[in-house]
């Protein structure tokens, strides 16, 4: 059984195939510029050189319909067969309030996706047309929708609400959905894993700290609430968004400048963050790189984003109750040793004792990392994510009837003898 | 010597005289509706009636001779002459980053305060004109500004700055700057005192909690982060405001019901918080009363508050370290006890041990109650705020020479010998 993973943006399809038997990613790879001209694949092997093929895609459609003949071509593809395809996986950003688990794709799934993507309107309709397209390409083969938003469904109301007009709620879905729902779940389950309990007996705070940045509050196995709001902008700074602000600032700068809604949005998203503060980077690496000589801006900029990880941290801790451990992931988690020392140094008061030799050594994505002292009360892991695992495993589960939410299906990777690849 | 308090808004003036030998309040009331007509002045003498007059105010200056009038009357007066008032106080709201502390008012200090007047367009344009309209009612009088940002100036780069483009708060002054300094100053000083501490060896978290609500942490007996922003509508859930929520809504919702960025500002400070949520109450008695006979919403605006409230006191804890105590004051913090006790029930993890009958009695103006366990790491206090004592003892020790700034000068109200009247 072959599994097709699909991510679709506005102007790009990503696409991973994956042998289920062999546990093996077969080929991945990405059109980019679709719709907007100069299309192109790059396709990857393992143990072949990288190819890339330019062909216009002036759709979703064609784009899928490129990376299908690519994959079954003679001479660059892995598969003899369209038909050795068992199933295709859609990462799907916004599932809204309906969809608290991954679900095989019907008519009924796909309106409901449509309702719910005026709040992605930059993510939700690329996705559904990548849903479309796939659909009269291989009309025969089931489709599975991932959410990023499923697994923080398990928010009470009290943390999902904002202290805005009801109305808003009823009305148009105004509410915290939180993202990055399959990285907080895989990190979870194996920091669970590495303390030797059961997902269910534990409390958790998860950071995953890319160029998004999103941070989970788990109790007893489950979501009870997210950094990231109605949209990817709340919470911690980011690459280039801005996080938390005083939520006059968005009027007062439009009052000041004479910005539309669009563009102060625009501002928020792209010109924030990492960026904003320093003016050049987004890229930690840099940052920390600049810091280090001297750069006023850059040294800024990671105060105050390692102050903020670090009151997240604390708020979490007094949302959950006692706390087994906190994880750091995704690339600037896993790598970027000089945040995290920042973050939880100094917090011993909070039952975190960090071992600053444990720390620095964490910056591989093939090891999992204790990087507290070994009698520390709380325990703080660097853990890989492997969103791409959740993925398949849900798509595969679904074909074969065992799946029903995240706490009831067993992972993999949920298992004590588990070896990531 | 007298010393007469005013605080100017848009369409009132309050006042307030106070009998310094005495360490009294001799007299105290408003002027409302000023400027927008059938103005009249509410005046209050301990142990006499309340005293009514209706009289057109259609600017300040009016306003406030109209006060002079009615405090040097000879029947409903309580001074002989106008030339008992030493001094005059003027509460200025918003003081940029010029002001550390209160100062003696001369041009150059009128002419800051109007430089930052675009950062509270709604608070410093009446604060101004009521300080030229005293000035030119009482021109030998010194005249003395107490700012609600001067506390807050403390605060490092890393708590103040956003993660915004750094060119706003060059240009703009975009950054927080924090409010209710006088109210964190009084109850900070007090918490040190009942810990039998100096303040520059305390820790401190105070939550005012009243219509307007803020937080703040205090490292070393010094503001080093607080809950309001830019403007008071960042931080907790508030009466009307909402506090944090993501950034991204204000223009989400523009776009949703085609509104200006005046409108969106007047719903997110005016429409929401605790009376968006529930629909009709600002005030958490009520809220507090019919959650208490079932209604959902009411019940779901005290969970929301009080999560809220909770997570500032874990985010607080990571900030500033080892913790010696949290205080609660102003209104909803000094007397709604059920919001207290879902606040801070449950946080044994962090040292916090609750006394669920102390906190019960403490529903007084007349007591500071401490509501932990005597054996509770950390202490939790119920401290009534004072806020006109720190005004008035800042006014007179400037006319006394002896004040420099809050951790220099002692307040009466820092000394173990205290007694609030």
């Amino acid at each position: 059984m072959d599994i097709l993973a699909l991510n679709c943006g506005s102007s790009s399809v990503k696409y991973q195939l994956f042998d289920w038997a062999k546990k093996e990613v077969i080929a991945k790879g990405m059109v980019e510029r679709v719709i907007i001209g100069d299309s192109f694949i790059m396709h990857e092997v393992p143990g072949r050189e990288t190819y890339r093929e330019e062909s216009e895609c002036p759709d979703h459609q064609v784009a899928i319909d490129l990376i299908i003949k690519t994959l079954t071509d003679p001479v660059h593809g892995v598969l003899k067969d369209i038909k050795n395809i068992s199933a295709i996986g859609h990462r799907v950003v916004h599932g809204g309030e309906k969809f608290t688990c991954s679900v095989l794709i019907d008519d009924k799934v796909l309106d409901a996706v449509k309702e719910v993507q005026h709040l992605a309107p930059l993510h939700n309709p690329p996705n559904i047309a990548g849903i479309e397209a796939a659909q009269a390409i291989l009309p025969d083969v089931p489709q599975v929708a991932i959410f990023d938003t499923a697994f923080h469904q398990t928010m009470p109301e009290h943390s999902y609400l904002y202290p805005l007009p009801y109305e808003w709620y009823e009305k148009y879905g105004v509410r915290r959905y939180g993202f990055h729902g399959t990285s907080h779940l895989y990190v979870s389950k194996r920091a669970a894993v590495l303390l030797g309990k059961a997902p269910k007996d534990t409390n958790i705070i998860t950071m995953h700290i890319g160029n998004g940045v999103s941070h989970c509050a788990i109790a007893n196995g489950v979501s009870v609430d997210t950094s990231m709001g109605l949209t990817p902008l709340e919470g911690a700074v980011m690459g280039t968004r801005c996080g938390d602000i005083d939520p006059a600032i968005p009027a007062f700068m439009m009052q000041k400048e004479n910005l539309s809604a669009k563009e102060i949005d625009s501002i928020l998203n792209k010109k924030s963050g990492v960026l904003g503060i320093t003016g050049r980077f987004t890229d930690r690496r840099e940052v920390i790189e600049h810091a280090g000589n001297g750069d006023r801006l850059c040294k800024l900029a990671l105060d105050i984003e390692a102050y903020r990880l670090r009151k997240y941290i604390g708020s979490y801790m007094a949302a959950i109750g006692k706390l087994d451990a906190v994880v750091f992931t995704a690339g600037v988690g896993e790598m970027g040793w000089p945040i995290r020392e920042k973050t939880i140094e100094g917090l011993e008061h909070l039952g975190i004792k960090l071992d600053k030799e444990r720390n620095k050594s964490a910056m591989t994505r093939k090891r999992e990392t204790l990087i507290t002292t070994d009698d520390s009360p709380v325990k703080v892991y660097v853990i890989p994510t492997d969103e791409e695992l959740v993925f398949t495993e849900d798509v595969a589960a679904i074909l074969e009837g065992t799946y029903t939410d995240h706490m009831q299906f067993e992972y993999s990777f949920s298992r004590p003898d588990f070896v990531r690849k």
